[in-house]
């Protein structure tokens, strides 16, 4: 008899936790992980973060791709997919740990606090005097699962926060804009900067050096979602000439960060590993098996991802 | 006639910010800065920040002392003063001020930002998994009008949060403990420990060489609040064989912390200069004007301070 099977694959994400929390929601499903794959034939459902070219090609009757992830860039334009729908994950945990970063980074900048490290290390007392935060106006550029869950924080913390998006949001605290036609204004009367906008064709390099140059002098940027939304040498040379000011940056281009990256030069540049958020299995557990089930039942998954406007 | 009026001390608040401020909420009081104070029998109220010795021996009509921040351990026990009720600051700016720092600071370890600050000084791309808040047991020590909001706001983030005070405090997302005995426990259960608390005859150096071995190796240690209530030496010590292995510092036994001091030379001590939080006059003013108008009244003053007690 033919088996429902899963398909896992991640280079960085462990197997076991991801079948004993599955197991938990569907016991009758065949969790498989590559390349133990058994018969392709019986792959339903694929569970996956970055996998190599042409790793889909074995599975026809694919139903499900869920990808391991909330960024599903790598995902599209594959040319071993069949068209089935695709879902990304979104749970409580990552929204807390991706809204943990952003607060930290802006609140470093709000803070002063990179002037302190700087003051520490010379063996300075620096005082600046604090400035109260509804006088600090953060822009949060991408407003979706976990970009309206950090802006919304951010404006319960006190900050004035403003916010940008492809449609219109309502999040209560924040001051929305949506289209490219509002972004100029804004980039002109913020700042610190949060990208958290998916890596799509239209927003490839969307901050280019024009783009930075309306910033005001001296401006923060923090990049916690693709490298690809932004001009990486124009930012280079913002950062360089103070025009940008400081720079968070937890994504890159190429991953791990080579050594030769002038972003290493810069002591106006934070660097982390590309986790400003994860998965915890067993929080988003939940929702894989829910779109599982919908799937079974010919329903739509939650969560689903259009190819076609990219995220 | 006989005026009603305040007179202003602060070495480091202005006093035209304070004066315009209370202006708008008692237009008839006479505001006197220090040392104008006119006719010292007409001042009834005294606004100050560590003011010197024998500063108030003039002023024996004094009715109300508002002390120009929380921490009012400079202006008890002193000499020069009458028995009159003792009020301190407290408005929402000083509150949301304290948390960002506290939630900074927190965020900072939680994170692992620390280790990624000295990774991008080797220029080393050195990858840390994430933990999920919800597993990081941060202890706050101290639930008053600070301490409470500080612990509020890590508990909705998602930090597992345990709260310690002298009475029983009910602070929703907190397990909130009271009293010396339960301090033990707390000590040994916690990772990240942020000092809230008053310096008073209490809490003069309770977190001692025998507290602070009672935390977990690499306790994580802040404090925004007085340094009395640490065993600087003993401190020092726990920093330096790594007992202890991060603290963040917003305050000193001496201020500004002179050049010689240890913590300058230690990579694992963050240092800012006292100033975790400040007051806004526009936001505390209407407290301040509240507290006058019910002492006219013969009432006691809001957030009023119990020399006995301490805070
Ligand atoms: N660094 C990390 O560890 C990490 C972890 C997780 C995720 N990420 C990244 O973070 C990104 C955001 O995650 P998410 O879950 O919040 O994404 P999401 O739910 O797909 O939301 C994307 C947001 O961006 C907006 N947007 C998309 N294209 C736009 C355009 N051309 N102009 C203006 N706004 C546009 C969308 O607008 P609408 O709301 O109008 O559709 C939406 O608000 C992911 O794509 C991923 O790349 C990084
Ligand atoms: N670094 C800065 O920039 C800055 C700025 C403002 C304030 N501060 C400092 O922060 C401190 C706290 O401010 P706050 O406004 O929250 O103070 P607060 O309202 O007076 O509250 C003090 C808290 O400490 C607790 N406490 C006092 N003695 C204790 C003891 N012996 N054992 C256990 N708990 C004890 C109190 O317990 P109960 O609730 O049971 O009474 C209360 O919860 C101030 O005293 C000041 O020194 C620093």
């Amino acid at each position: 008899m033919k088996r429902d099977a899963l398909v896992f694959y991640s280079p960085v994400d462990d197997p076991t936790a991801w079948r004993d929390a599955l197991a938990s929601e569907l016991p009758d499903l065949d969790f498989r992980i590559d390349p133990d794959v058994g018969d392709p034939a019986e792959i339903n459902y694929a569970l996956a973060w970055l996998p190599p070219k042409g790793f889909f090609r074995r599975f026809s009757n694919l139903k499900l791709l869920t990808n391991l992830g909330a960024g599903v860039d790598a995902l599209l334009n594959r040319d071993d997919l069949v068209p089935v729908p695709i879902t990304r994950l979104s749970d409580p945990g990552m929204v807390s740990l991706m809204t943990s970063y952003v607060i930290f980074a802006v609140t470093r900048y709000a803070r002063d606090m990179h002037i302190f490290e700087r003051a520490k290390r010379r063996g300075q007392w620096h005082y600046v005097h604090p400035r109260p935060l509804a006088e600090i106006k953060v822009c949060v550029l991408g407003l979706g699962e976990l970009g309206a869950h950090a802006a919304k924080s951010l404006a319960d913390m006190g900050y004035d926060v403003r916010g940008w998006s492809r449609t219109l949001k309502t999040i209560p605290g924040v001051e929305c804009h949506a289209g490219r036609g509002s972004l100029e204004t804004l980039l002109g009367d913020c700042e610190i900067f949060v990208s958290m906008l998916p890596a799509t064709n239209d927003t490839q390099a969307l901050l280019g050096a024009r783009e930075l140059a309306l910033m005001p002098a001296g401006a923060k940027f923090i990049n916690v979602s693709r490298s690809a939304v932004v001009d990486e040498a124009a930012l280079v040379a913002a950062l360089r000439s103070g025009a940008i000011g400081e720079a968070t940056l937890d994504v890159f281009g190429a991953e791990p960060l080579p050594p030769e990256h002038p972003y290493w030069a810069l002591d106006n540049v934070f660097i982390t590993p590309h986790l400003a958020s994860i998965t915890v299995p067993a929080l988003a557990v939940r929702d894989v098996a829910e779109s599982i089930r919908r799937v079974r039942r010919g329903e739509p998954p939650l969560h689903q991802v259009d190819p076609q406007r990219g995220y």
